[in-house]
């Protein structure tokens, strides 16, 4: 199902068959959280900057506008109507962030909708139950996400819980799926390392984890507030253990930079709303580094955003009108940014490919490292 | 420049040869407010909606980003990427809407931004300046918009005023012309007839302006408030003293069933937000009538808004989708309701050309004229 094409040091260039296509690797996974991608962009519009997996958030799309209603209209493919592969997480770390007054016993969690304020009950067979409807090519497993820094005791405890509550999502699923009530039987189940930011708990959690010989691994927890530098340390020290025939998620994760730096250890996909957020903020991705479109200086400006980029933006519109939208607070400023930084990232994930299927990672590495995340 | 290619009783089925294209009459124009559609459309969406006229508003574009430097950029064509015929209001609708702490004499309006506060003077002269850098294909006439009902005593020294206020809109648009100031040489400036609710003013005013021999006019003042049969008694009134030869402008009218009425009595040219702003409260129209896509009833509704209808929405998305990204706040929800809402206008403009062509204009719209705005 996963195959590496080819090794540069640790960083690969690989294949991963879905029952939904095939997935180029490294890949970075467009987020569109309720079914949709902010700034009002369509499947369509993913098509055109080169978006190969889709994901969505179950916690979101249970509570709004419930997964049962998903299933009725024949699962999320055709619900959004993006005929790629699509990635569910599994509402734990929008529970463990976004929900509140949360109770979490060995059952499962306990907690309020940030909706509505209506209580919730959310275990590993609920969240495989969840996701089954949606239908997703691929689900991940329940975990909890323990923020960092966490103390040694209860980073021990909680992801040695989340081991359990993986195999209780993997039996749940593989009845889901044999039953057929899962809307896609050819659902995938990804595990997910976890262990704070103690590497000996992030090892002993991976060498468990990958008994269980799932089609994917992910490593979770680490796009919350640590520095850069720790999540790169236990990447190298949870890596060793990945199995090597499976593709590797770094979840929520993050800056150009740090894509770089996961590909580097052997990371294969990433997902993070940067580019979007940023979007938001008028900070815009370039070859040259990061601009702010608000700025004074792009008042009468009549180059694309960036002139190396091929985005729908930067076809057909200068600096000066998108400055102008944003700052009118026009619905398009906003979607004309996003459709740029959504097209920056997945551009950049062909141009890693490119470097890695040409044997130059290292030099591709080295030129991008120190411009990618620059303010200009 | 104009030529009426069919009579259906008062109705005309015309074309409009613009500097920057034909114009097929009747026509809906697509307000564009700030230089671009509410709801994160751009001009590449305008062009598959079938837009032939891009609106934008005069007011708003001199506060931000400013006429200077949209003329800067190539004038507004250039700016916003419509490659057809643009028109600008004259600001005067703003001023006197939007605007606050005014102050109206002969020369001009002065008034606060309702941005920042600043003051501002606008009168004839600086309105076609500021049209003419932005370099739309049609400039319309500063005029004073008379809230309705206005005393009687008002309305004709406001009329009259307005008289006044075009003749000096003339000769300095012609000045910026013939000097090579404005960004287009060859823009053309339509007249607006006013004088409230009264129709000996309005007939008077229309006598007056058509002396002027401008390449078009438009009834101004009547889409506030007014009884729509006011505004039909009104146009009927003034219908016979407009010119055979020059394309007549209704302006801001109206719902589709206003467009109807005023199709029969002889209007070529409209232009409104209710498209966009029914979108936002989830009123979309159909051939059935309007629907409410939050009603609970579409929630696992799989047909498209309009089975009729051949919008990028209903080509693509469910009813279920549309509400469901609408409930959630989602960008995509209002994106899809305005792209179909204004298809839906500019559609109906389709058919009653059609109608036209084959001579069942009156059939046409007694089989529109029930079902058109009803709420189902």
């Amino acid at each position: 199902m996963f195959k590496v094409i080819k090794k540069y040091e640790n960083a690969r260039l690989g294949e991963f068959n879905t029952p939904h296509g095939t997935v180029k690797t490294p890949c970075f996974m467009n987020v569109a959280t309720a079914g949709a991608i902010k700034g009002g962009l369509s499947a369509y519009d993913l098509k055109d900057i080169g978006c190969q997996v889709q994901l969505c958030n179950t916690y979101h799309l249970h509570l709004r506008p419930g997964d049962d209603v998903v299933r009725d209209m024949g699962g999320l493919r055709k619900f959004t109507g993006f005929d790629g592969p699509i990635l569910t997480d599994s509402g734990g770390f929008q529970v463990f962030s976004l929900a509140k007054l949360r109770n979490i016993k060995e059952e499962g969690v306990t907690f309020a909708s940030h909706i509505d304020g209506r209580r919730i009950f959310m275990g590993p067979e609920e969240s495989m139950r969840i996701q089954a409807n949606l239908g997703s090519t691929i689900a991940m497993a329940f975990d909890e996400c323990v923020e960092n820094p966490a103390e040694y005791s209860y980073a021990k405890k909680s992801s040695e819980m989340t081991v359990r509550w993986l195999k209780r999502c993997q039996v749940e699923l593989e009845r889901l799926k044999r039953e057929e009530i899962a809307v896609n039987t050819q659902q995938l189940l990804f595990g997910i390392n976890q262990g704070a930011t103690y590497k000996d708990l992030r090892v002993e959690n991976m060498k468990m984890i990958s008994e269980l010989e799932l089609p994917g691994y992910a490593i979770g927890g680490l796009a919350v507030g640590e520095e850069a530098a720790v999540m790169y340390e236990i990447i190298e020290a949870v890596e060793p253990f990945m199995p090597k025939d499976r593709p590797r998620y770094l979840m929520g994760v993050g800056t150009p930079l740090n894509i770089l730096e996961g590909v580097r250890r052997g990371v294969d996909l990433f997902d993070c709303v940067m580019p979007s957020r940023n979007a938001r903020h008028g900070h815009l991705f370039t070859s040259q580094g990061i601009i702010n479109i608000s700025n004074a200086k792009y008042e009468r400006d009549e180059n694309p955003i960036d002139p190396e980029c091929d985005c729908f933006a930067c076809r057909n519109f200068s600096r000066a009108y998108i400055r102008h939208l944003q700052k009118a607070q026009e619905a398009l400023g906003l979607r004309l940014a996003v459709i740029h930084n959504l097209r920056f990232y997945n551009k950049l994930m062909e141009d890693i490919r490119e470097a890695l299927d040409n044997d130059r990672f290292n030099e591709f590495y080295r030129e991008k490292k120190d411009v990618i995340c620059k303010r200009i």
